[in-house]
């Protein structure tokens, strides 16, 4: 199978590293929701609840919250699912591909993840798409670029312990 | 395989009937540009152009044009394709996912169309799904049922020359 990648930099924001644990690994910590509250909001905030349902158009739901019990609830739509290679969500629908936005003030955003095996470890992609500049550059101002790459500092330390 | 519908009459416009032309007939209706061509837009009304990426994430695209020479360009985003049985679209996604608005004046919509053998014919269901009432009344003061039955009315007479 070809994944092929396209990005826009006037419109994406793209993290790609490559990381020192296998595909299989990292799918786990992607697709479970065990697995998904150990690693997935940067910390002192804490992912406090995951809801999964993998399938095309299954929700992909998750509460972080603060040190100071601020909760954010965050609910999206799951598009696409490729067992250790592909996973695609948005915030732009809600579960069963109803249109919505997002319950929290984020700019709306499709999600798509990619794994590759590399050596031992996975190249890993994560691209943001959003549908304009000012939303690309609102989620840019937010910390997108620290925010999903200390998130995979952890899903990394996780996927370790699996 | 089992296609659960999920109708929110709050939310949702449905069209519902049955036909009598097979599965496999409207299922080509659909997903084959040239025969979009022959029913997709409400006479007098024409539909000029017609493109589709028939797989998740591919564009499903229509030109319109009134009598009068105005044009509609309608791209949206092709979402679960499962032969003779089911179709999702949206256009709360541009092609490949990104989020995006209608390039026309429609409130937001996913439509899901389901087909299922009965008799000789098929039992026809058209989903259009909204975020709000605010859009679903929008929608419906468009004309969506007149509209959308007669299209379907349109549909099985094409598809009873091909």
């Amino acid at each position: 199978m070809t994944t092929a990648l396209h990005c826009d930099p006037r419109l994406d924001l793209l993290l790609e590293r490559v990381v020192d644990v296998p595909p299989e690994l990292v799918w786990a910590a992607w697709t479970e929701p065990e697995h998904v509250k150990k690693w997935f909001t940067p910390a002192p905030w804490k992912t406090v609840d995951c809801e999964i349902d993998l399938r095309p158009g299954g929700i992909f739901r998750t509460v972080m919250r603060s040190p100071e019990g601020q909760e954010i609830n965050n609910v999206g739509c799951l598009l696409e699912i490729v067992p250790n290679r592909k996973l695609v969500w948005t915030v732009a629908l809600q579960p069963g591909y109803r249109p919505g936005n997002p319950t929290f003030d984020v700019p709306i955003f499709t999600a798509m993840i990619l794994m590759e095996a590399y050596g031992k470890g996975t190249k890993y992609t994560a691209l943001a798409m959003h549908k304009d500049e000012d939303s690309r550059n609102a989620h840019d101002r937010m910390g997108f670029r620290d925010g999903w790459g200390k998130a995979l500092d952890q899903l990394v330390a996780h996927a370790k312990t699996m």
